[in-house]
Order: C-alpha cells, then structure tokens, then sequence
C-alpha cells in the first residue's frame, strides 16, 4: 500500500490549540475556601472571582500550590519530535496521548526553521544568547535540512514498500519530524512548565528554554490567561513562579 | 468568641457529591486515537461513544491507561478525619484541599457507627471478615463514643475559651470528628481507588478497605458509572483492574 | 485479650531518624554531567564533589531541579497523627508506610505540648505570630488535654475488651495520638517538604507551618545536611527555594 | 571546531547497566511490619527476607504496593532515542538525566537492526506479531538506513561547521541516534515498567513493547532479580502484576 502523501512537506510553525478548558478563577477561591469554612465553602462555587483578587494574589505569593489544582485544560499540540522530548519530561500534573509511529505510517511533515529563527549561538553553557545569523547560514541550514530529511523519508517509504515494520523503518526519521498530541494539565502544573519554558523579564528566576517549545508555551500561556486571567496575571506579578 | 454550635452532634453516614465533572465516555475515544490518527483524531471530538465501545474495552483489558486520564472529576466530600487519612494516602492523580484545623475552629460534628455497621472482625490479618455484632456490643460503642466525644470536645472548648491557639487544642479531638475536602481526580486515578477502597465480588484482586471509606468510595463510584457509563461497565467486567 | 500497656503515656517530642541514606553531593554531578558528556559521565561516578560546588550551586539556583532526585533517604519518624496528616499530603517524590489502626492496638503514647510550646496566636490568618503563654494556661492545656486523652483511651479499652473492632474503636482516639512512619525521599522532594515545612529568615519566601512539622523537619533537615553539604548549603544560599 | 569523531558508528545492541542499588527483600519487610508492629518495626531492619518470603507473596498479591517503594535503583542506560521516547512516558517514581542535544555535539552512534531483529509485522493493532524477513528484506534496512543516517550526520556536521547551534542542527539527526541518560527507580516503579515493557508468556496481563525497550527492561529485569530475588519471584508468580 502506497501512503498518501509521497512528498515531504516543510513547516516552521508549531501549534498549541486548547480543546476543553474547565478551569476558571473561581475554581482557585472555592478549593482555598474550604480550609477556613468547611461546608460553607459551596457557597464559594458561585463567589466573584475579582473580589477575591487579593486571596488569589495571596495564594500565588506565599506558594499555596494546591487551591490551583482543581481545574483541567486539555491541549492538542503540533510540534516537532525535538519539542516533544523536551515536554514530555514534565511528569506531574500532565497527561499525554501522542501520534505513535508503531500504530501508523507517520506523514513527511517536517520543521524547518524559517528566518526569524536565530541561528547562533554566543556565550557559555546555560547562559546562551542566541543571534540572528547570515544569510548564507539561514542558506545552508534550509538546503541541508531539505536534503537530509528527504533522504530519510525516501529511505523509511523505501523500507515500508517492500513490508519492513513501522517501528523499524521509523528509526531514520529525524527529530524535527511533526508528531501531535493531547496533553492535560491543570494551572498549576502549567505554571510550572511555564516558568521553566518561557524566557521573560518578568521571571524572578531565569531560564533558558529552546524556542521552538516556548512557542509552543506561550500559546499555551495565552489560553491560560484568557480562561483564569486573575490568576494568571498574580502568576506575572509573582514573578512567574509556580506556585 | 464562644463558638456557635455548643452541642456535640453525631452522624453516622459519609457523603461524597459530585461538584463537576467534565468527564465523558468519547474523552477516552480521542485521546485513544491521536495514536492511530495523528491530526485528523480532532474528528474524533465528537465521537459517537457508543460505537467505540470495543476500543474502550479493550484498552481497559490491555491497560493502555492514559487516554482514561483527559478528563476531570471535582467532589466534596464530608467524612470523619480516619476516613481521610486513608484517602489522602493516594497520591497520584488526585489534588486535595481540604478544611484546617488551624485556620478555623472545628465543628463538634462526630461520626458514631450506626446499627448496620459490623462491629465484630473474624479470621486473620488481610483476610477479615465482620460480623454484626451484640446490641450489648452497639450500646457499648454508642456510649463510649459519645461519652469519650463529648469529653474531647469539652475540653477543645475550654483551651479556646482561654485564649489557646486552635492548631495546640485539636491535639485533643478524636479521628472520628468530620472533615471536609474537595478532591479532585481523572477516571484512571478514580479507577485505581476504586480497586482498593471498593470490597466487590466482580474484583479480580482482593481487597478489604474499611467500610467507612467504602461507603465514600461507592457514592464516587455511582457519579462516574453516570458520567462515564461504557468506561465504567469496562471497568467492572475487566474485573475492576485500572487500567 | 487485655493491652500491655494499660496507662497513657504523655510525650512532647517528635522523633525524625535516618534509617538509611544513599545520598551524597557526587550524585548530582554525575546525574547533572550526562547531559554535556554522555558515555564519559561515568567517570563523574567518583567525581570531587568540592570541586565541583560551582555546578551544584548552578543547578540549583537556575531550578535545574532532575539532578537532586537520583538519591534516597528513609527516615523513621514518631509524632502525633495530626503532624503525619500534614506530612502526608507531600505526594510527589515521597513513599509512606505507616503504622495501622486497623491491623493493630494502637499503643497510649499521646502528645501534649510542654512549657516550650508557644500557646498563642495573634495576628491574621497565613500571619500568624505566636506568644509564649501564661503559666495559666499551660495549666489548661495540660490539665484539658491529659483529661481528654485518658478518657478516650479509657473508651477505646472498653470497646476492645468487649470485642469491638480496632478501626471501629480507633474513632475515639484523638489527633495527639502518637503514630510512627517510613518515609523515604529524594533530595528534591525533601528541600520542596523542608521550603515548606521550616519557618526560616532565609527563606526568600515565607511559610508558616506548625511548629511540631517544624520540629521533624528541622531534624530531617540536620541529617540532610551531614550526607549532603554541599547541596544543602546551596539550598540555603538559593534562599531555601527547592530547585 | 571540527568534531572528534567524525565517521558514522552503527551499533545493534542496548545496554542497562545498574549503577547504584539500595535496595534488597528485607526493605520490604520492614517497611510492611511498621503497620503491624509500630516503633518496633526497627527490629525488623534485620530481617531475614527468606523467612518472610510469605509476606512479600502476599504484599504482591493483594497489591499492597507501598512497601515496595523504600529502596531505590539507578541505571546507565543507552538507546537509541525512540527507547527513550518511550521509556520517559513513565512518569511516577522515576527520575530521569538525559544527555542533551543542546549542550553538547551528539556523537554519530545510530542504531540499525541486525540479523536478530525480526522485520516483518503482521496481525491487527494492538496484536501483532514478528516475523524475521527475508535475506533481502535485512539487506534493504541495512542498506537504507546507513545512507539515510550517513546523510543525515553529514547535514548534522556542515550546520555545525558553519557556526549554527546545535540545537538547531540536530533537527536532522534520526530518532535511531544512540542517547544516554540515567534513571532511577524504586521496585514498585519498575515493576509497572516491566509489566509493560517486557512480554512474556507469564504475564497474566498482555503486552506487545517494542522489541529495543524489551531488551532494555530484560537487562533492569535480570539485575532487579539479583538484588531482589524474593521480590521478583513473588511478582512472577502474581503473574507480572505490579503491586
């Protein structure tokens, strides 16, 4: 059986899309609220999130993790192999389901940096600084990329049309091929995985995440904000550190 | 500030009551076939479950337990204090907040077992059997409990009255005052409890939790087999094994 | 069968003991050098662990947090059960094994604080500060508790003697009962309980935990600091933030 | 900065190779006897596990999991990258130092199949079985898979050489690149793992792992068997069940 698509197709993006969201501030002040009101705090489930700023705020600052728990986010995330690895290394408060290369044929899509990519980088060993590089590198880097990857797939369909197993033939695809998963959370395991892989100003205690996952992060972050934005901005002012 | 509630009061029941779920059968079906699928198992949302159901079962069979793991169930659960020290020993999957005794001052609620609670165990550690027990022996209990309660809670009283911080007069309140929480959980971790804190003939594997969070246990059990009805009968004719 | 010991014993001290420590500052080098070095990290497995302060001190101020896990310590811990109810709710990284009121006759070993204890809280909630106490009312506390805890040991005796199950007759006994544990840990997962758990002018961010966690922490936090210097003292420097 | 190495090695083989243990059949016993015996379990740091052998066979059978966890095992392991995909998918009680792409210049070490790994799958989804293939069909992945991977090194190698980040340039390189990392488990941990990861006609539970991560675990599997030979006994004979 011949596979769909023969032609290796190049991508520079990656893609974090919010599937379900059940997680909103309220959620924070119900499940704090118990610790000082027992029954009581059902009435919370319907209490006014924004005039209780200030606890959420107090929450955050003096690290009472838990209150942030109660809630789920689920995320379908298009990246390559490379982000993956690197994400997949957070373990709790994370679920995961992902694109298997057992189970299917994967599709030749595959990450080529584009040119608002900086190239190199200057600097010492966990202190990088990344800049822009020449043209002629942006040059070598798509003409080689291009070229080794179609190698690869040429050999992985070569491999697969005479009958050799998925799981073997797939052991030449690079890591910059795109795989997809669904990946939940909730805000405070997102939080963590956003003050290590997002690089900001703002953070009290530096990091220094490859970009291609802190794009990735910083969609995440963007839907975070937008469904518990009270929450999410103590998170900024507490200097983006997980509480 | 006297308290409110002077009176010790007794309970003999537990609850658990389902704040929200955001859990459904087709949850497992997407997550389940981002493997096979790659990007187009978006379809997938809105799956027709119950045409899926031999993929559920036999992902259930095979323990492949991750895509039983996108979802969320939130309950507020009311129990005595020895019912959650129980509880709180499961660790992964679940996020806990639950009512202080240091930031309020505990109501005198106490559970005292009732006359269906078998007071009596026969045979040999990890293999107990209950048997009902004498009236003699429920007057006994009912006594003692309420005499030794109320000696507790008198005593509670009076370090307050004197000024005596709440976390230092606790220390004298029994295990059987009633707690409250709310706890949080996905359909695996939920499953994995249930397999140890539910006594069932249906159980591949023996178990033989204590009846008080049993109780709790079956309540859970009755709001998930509700929202997750195909998973949950999975479950069951998998001999209650999580996945 | 009548208990061995039938006369409640009062203490006031909790009691944290290293069983078994497989932890020393070398670990983190080697588990932190496989990243730069690969196959010759091995050689890292007798590494100069003096040497290589510098590396520990960045790991742990930049929150490279995976390096400080490849260790285990066991500890025996005594204290009362209202002390293990909050240790217990640490989840990730910690392993718990603990004395049952269901499997055994708890013994009556209770605790009640002695003149040390400070007695008194003033200020708002999450700011406590907490005063010594008159001779009075340490006079209550000691009178109340000792009163309380007799008459519910008392109650537990009648029921067991009469053949009322241990979990049934536990209820009665209070919170201040003594309990004892394994619990084992990584370096991680115990700076996260020790950031916590101990109340500390170097800490870059406050907690307040009850002083009898305190007094088990503060012992854990000695044997920590014997096996593991180097880590430690970075921990401290780090401002007791757990990478 | 030319690299060492700079011709293409080809290995077949993985290797697990245990590093640290703490961990023996009697650490399951104390940790058990705490429950029963209280401050007297320390006597039991001594135990005789051969004696107790009928507690570890009961703990594993009624899934008493937790004694399990008080010891701690760290392995060396080497694989090629999709191993490790799938080895870090576990996430609980395991800790993880991998050697990273963007630290160092990956070595040219890649993985092919030899005459032992059968090629050809047939069977549906979630069933499938090995056949060698043909002479041809091994001349075919041989062939194409050290061109591919010969291409890919040599993009690897002029990105470098011209100045672009490594992690840039690793994009190229295939998921059969040779990684390391150490990993540390306790018993309980790496008995799910096993379960898992190795299929065999024991196991009451069905798996099908890829063969290269089946190589890996049987290494853990036979060094686990030598440190904890009453453990793994009993957890054979529960027919691989993980506690």
């Amino acid at each position: 059986m011949p596979s769909e698509i023969e032609t290796p197709q190049f991508r520079s993006d990656v893609r974090a899309e919010l599937i379900r969201g059940q997680a909103q501030d309220s959620d924070v002040i119900w499940a704090a609220r118990v610790s000082t009101s027992g029954e009581k705090s059902l009435d919370a489930l319907d209490a006014d999130a924004a005039r209780s700023e200030g606890l959420i705020r107090y929450l955050m600052r003096d690290r009472h993790g838990t209150p942030f728990e109660h809630n789920s986010m689920t995320f379908y995330v298009q990246a390559p192999i490379f982000v993956f690895r690197e994400f997949q290394r957070h373990r709790i408060g994370w679920s995961y389901n992902e694109e298997s290369g057992r189970y299917r044929e994967l599709a030749p899509v595959f990450y080529v940096p584009d040119e608002s990519r900086p190239l190199v980088q200057v600097g010492k060993t966990g202190h990088y600084i990344f800049e822009p590089g020449t043209v002629e590198q942006h040059e070598v880097v798509a003409r080689a990329t291009r070229r080794a990857v179609s190698a690869a797939y040429e050999a992985y369909r070569e491999m697969l049309d005479v009958g050799i197993a998925r799981e073997v033939a797939r052991g030449v695809l690079p890591v910059a091929t795109y795989s997809s998963m669904y990946a939940t959370c909730n805000a405070r395991s997102l939080m963590s995985f956003l003050s290590l892989r997002v690089q900001s100003a703002d953070a009290r205690f530096p990091s220094s995440p490859q970009r291609e996952i802190q794009l990735v992060a910083e969609q995440m972050e963007a839907q975070f904000a937008r469904l518990m934005p009270i929450t999410h901005k103590a998170f900024i002012d507490a200097g983006r550190v997980a509480p």
